[in-house]
């Protein structure tokens, strides 16, 4: 077997270095027949002394991609493809179907009267709408109408289906899911309505109504469920709230000013996997570099500007996507000295933070800034 | 000594239903010279069937108290008398100085210029504005400029000050806090500040701006502490919320539409021992009767209609305070069928939920309405 | 009134100090007659800057006591007292019948074959048992046995009785409530079982077998209750476990070696509003002092030494039952250079934590020993 | 690229059933060059209706181990090989080095006077003694001596280091990680201890005895960390626990009766992503089929018997190891009608209970037992 010959010596006191040796060799062989294996031809790889991400950082550019995803309308019907979408294959992670890291997201295009099946699945989905007017969605019975830059939850275990009204134009969006995680930690049940529809059993929009509300909780309101009870986040107030957060503070040096969708019962993250947050680079504004774990997926809402990313620059506009992998270094610049730009971000947060996995360095030579190859 | 002679018999099994007899009497004697006595003389005293508050329910009426207050500024300096306040004195609970349960409430002055000295104690504090321009308050270096119906936070161990600005006007507002309580458990701390004033060390209302928006953590923002961070919370907001409920949601037949007033970090009450929420009754509502543990200080900052508490009709209008004692029934209508009308309600829930003392009952005859004897 | 001629001025800036004149108290009477008071009279009276427990420290010998608890066997039935309880009457708090604080004590006495009556109520009990065989108590079903220095529970809310097996000897346990206290927050509700009795519908001592284990939770074990489901605490068991304790880490200046009794599913104490814990002060040792808010009360179960309380000293030996008032200094001493000393102690930690009123101080001067006046 | 040319179509309304045509197939190659894809061509792949487990349920018999385990004594030394461990290479997970689904486990062996060097890592790391005397663990300078059957935890970021004492004898004992699940979140950091050794800074066993004890939390004693403080598990006490549970109560239809071990400060899991469980099935007992997500490592730690896992029969005796992977029907039998058997158990609990996605189905069939296949 490939593996028996598998070696990673390293010359450093407490780490493996032990020669290939016929007589170990064989002892390998002989393991490798009983299911076994001796740990120190592989532990200096399993054991890495800091990690190095699978995932590449990279940028998909909406002037790329549009076309495309809008051409998915006259290839296939929304009743033979499940979902009409275009989704996000970081070449890295092709194996998993994700964007980076364990995040899948895809670009998916919905034309006025159609509606998709609805269904549910371990797996938690965020929608972000880009462009479009007349879209809703319908999570366990409460519809939610959504326009640009607004922000849906379709938790783990929801009921869900997306539509556009007959009025509406055609609508475009980003969807995140989990799936890569939920599938490696072999967790995901997917089922399908039966009746492939739901009725709406609340008043339009009546989660963000009675949720997201500033410093006030709904009398009577118990919610113990492991997501936030308040489903669609609108972009006009999310904006508001960032412009006033701007004017009372001095933001992150690595960020900008920042601020984290929360759930409103306990103001962690929004689901239990997957967190998302909005950030404002101010005119002019540039970011200091810094890493850490967890994986990172930006779509660009507002202005238009540049990151860098293990010293490599991506430039960026509006409804540009891009991934910071895993400990990678990255900074962010906003390309106006007059208007400020905005980044939506979706991240596993939620799973490093859970599982004591959060690690931060800032980058202290040359300024905090990366030098670009 | 007149303890011994007490007894409190009652002729139901499992309760104490002991008759005096000379050697008894001689025995509790001996006992009290010891420092005890026998349970079974107070037994049934101390153990009721159900709580009857030493509270009794009543109304403050502002047309009564309003020149009296406004009065004050002409008897007395504020550097004289610590703080300008008529407090609201329950005459079941003059003995702790209580408006109700352990709850204190006072109506403070302060004209244009003037300032109270800062201080600080273990006590927490609630202020909820009531007339007047100008008025802020200083809370740990944090500014907070006031306006009517807004509600501001002193929270136990903060560095605190009020004061009217010279170009505003004289202002009026009600102060609550758990004195009486704290006093009870006797763990009050007092001090002065040594400079008599603070720094002030934050943008103007930069908690507000920081941890009040809808749905939104700020990022970086880390708030462990006991109470809200989110020191005042603006009527303009709260009144937009409760109309915005008022719409998505059937409200409470208790109370109407019901919002409580929340730290953002985990929805909890804004303070640990002290909880406030703001209700509104539609046109023409008319609540059905519960009761509950806990006590409640109404102000009515809306309005006009009138409340039934355990059986007596107290009318009110804007301004007017009331109180509803622990487990008294308790129902509230609106007097209007065309306008809402708002309860603002300082309460205990803290302190009852967290020791495990909440109850509550709803009125099953009458259609849920009390007789008014 | 007598109120309206309250005046407690004192001459610090920030504190109130108003000369009372024939026009402010005019006014005081006025305010007097709508229910209304002037702040500045009581302001000082009510914002102390430091604590001053009403309770008296002070100490309950069972060598005083032991005769008179056994002699209520001849005076009264269990029927007729409901409980045959001596309790301990601090000359502070005799209005609410407590031996300190808001917690009530009180020494029951019970003959075999005697059974009290099955009851509940909103206040919490514990049970601490001095003497006899064959005591044993009934939670919610569950037959708990009990010997010397036992520790049970009777929850607030659950049904619970006593009794003493007829082949037993005659007992006598110390019972500890929150009483004072919830009646002081008029919360106290209480009924008598409707069949006077409970049926014990699981294994002697499951509680205790399920839930009392080392590192160890029972599969399937769900407890969302406030309170421990680990109703009994063995005396053995917890005498080794601070034995064990004792040689592995250096203890408090201020306790000795002291164990919290805790509710083994969060690790907080064993009740919603009453803590327990068991210190051994080890052969000659003698604790420095400290103060802090909260009541205690203390019961040596094995040894024998002094406390100094507030300056005072209380020699101690086994049985013997002695309080320590909010914020009083105290420090303990064993008097045996060959013996551990085991002081039980009951308390009101958990309320004064749950609502940020903890404060503690540890004594700076003269080696961290009073003055015994 | 061979990934374009994917498809699971299925002919269920709600799923993804488009078929390859020349135009498709030349756009899914447009959307591969532009670092994209369609989703219906994976989407049946990815979203599956159930999970199936990549991991084989398999056992590794320690009879067909022991001798290759030993041998590497003679093979390598520590130094060279950093630890002297086979490990479970489960055939499903051979890329991760995992013995089922994310958990890493190997067996170690240590000769008297032998000693790793420390270091540390984020993952997490469990250790069950399987035989010899004399073995010990330093964690974070807390030393801990080791029997057969006794649990111990190095958790993610302690320093740690094991070895044998020169008057013991060899040692094997069961390592257990997450280390596939660390690098799979791309989150491993390592480091060796800059003295290769760790000085002994607490007294030996202090931190079982201060924190293991039934009941009773050390006064003082604060802890914050993600896991458990407790870092040895003593087979005496748990033993001991398990039978008194066993006489208690009736245990599980599926686990006999079952003890996790815990956290003692909350009574979770023992670390932040590895849970463990001790079960005893009694003489003569035979679970019930069932099955869950996560992945699930078990040790014969006493006695014989067989577990049928997917249909399939494993006879297991002590000392074996087996795994169940996730979503795997499983039942367990004890041989013997006399002597009970006891199984340890390695799991992935935490991270699927965090994260929302344990789910767990009984076998309603046959009498809840699975046809042997
Ligand atoms: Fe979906
Ligand atoms: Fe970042
Ligand atoms: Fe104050
Ligand atoms: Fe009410
Ligand atoms: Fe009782
Ligand atoms: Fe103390
Ligand atoms: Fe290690
Ligand atoms: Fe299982």
């Amino acid at each position: 077997m490939a593996r028996d010959h598998e070696n990673h010596r390293e010359d450093v006191a407490g780490r493996a270095n032990v020669e290939d040796t016929p007589e170990l060799l064989a002892y390998y062989d002989d393991l490798g027949r009983k299911g076994a294996a001796a740990l120190w031809t592989v532990a200096n790889k399993i054991e890495p002394w800091e990690p190095v991400s699978q995932s590449v950082p990279m940028i998909w550019r909406y002037a790329d991609l549009r076309d495309d995803v809008l051409r998915s309308v006259d290839l296939v019907t929304p009743e033979k493809a499940g979902r009409r979408v275009i989704y996000l294959d970081n070449p890295g992670r092709s194996d998993v179907a994700a964007a980076v890291g364990w995040i899948y997201a895809g670009l998916q295009v919905m034309h006025p009267g159609e509606r998709a099946s609805a269904h549910r699945h371990s797996a938690s989905a965020i929608r972000f709408i880009m462009e479009g007017q007349g879209a809703y969605t319908v999570v366990d019975g409460h519809k939610m109408t959504l326009g640009a830059n607004d922000f849906v939850l379709t938790p783990n275990g929801t009921w869900h289906e997306h539509a556009v009204a007959s009025e509406g134009t055609p609508c475009i969006w980003q969807d995140g899911l989990d799936i890569p995680l939920v599938n490696a930690l072999e967790a995901n049940f997917y089922e399908v309505h039966p009746d492939l529809a739901q009725a709406v059993t609340y008043p339009v929009d009546d989660m963000t109504r009675t949720w997201g509300n500033p410093g006030l909780r709904p009398g009577g309101g118990d919610w113990q469920k492991g997501y936030s009870p308040m489903f669609k986040y609108e972009w006009d107030r999310t904006y508001e709230a960032l412009s006033g957060l701007a004017a009372h503070s001095d933001g992150s040096p690595h960020d900008g000013v920042l601020m984290h969708y929360m759930n409103p019962v306990n103001s962690g993250h929004v689901m239990g996997t997957l967190g998302a947050s909005m950030q404002m680079l101010r005119p002019g504004e540039r970011t200091k570099a810094h890493r850490h774990t967890g994986s990172f997926l930006y779509q660009v809402c507002k202005g238009s500007g540049h990151s860098i990313i293990n010293g490599k620059r991506f430039d960026w506009t509006e409804r540009d996507i891009f991934c910071v992998p895993a400990w990678a270094w990255h900074e962010h610049a906003n390309a106006s000295d007059t208007e400020d730009a905005c980044l939506f971000c979706l991240n596993d947060l939620p799973v490093m933070e859970k599982l004591g996995l959060y690690r931060e360095e800032a980058l202290a030579e040359n300024g905090g800034h990366q030098p670009v190859g």
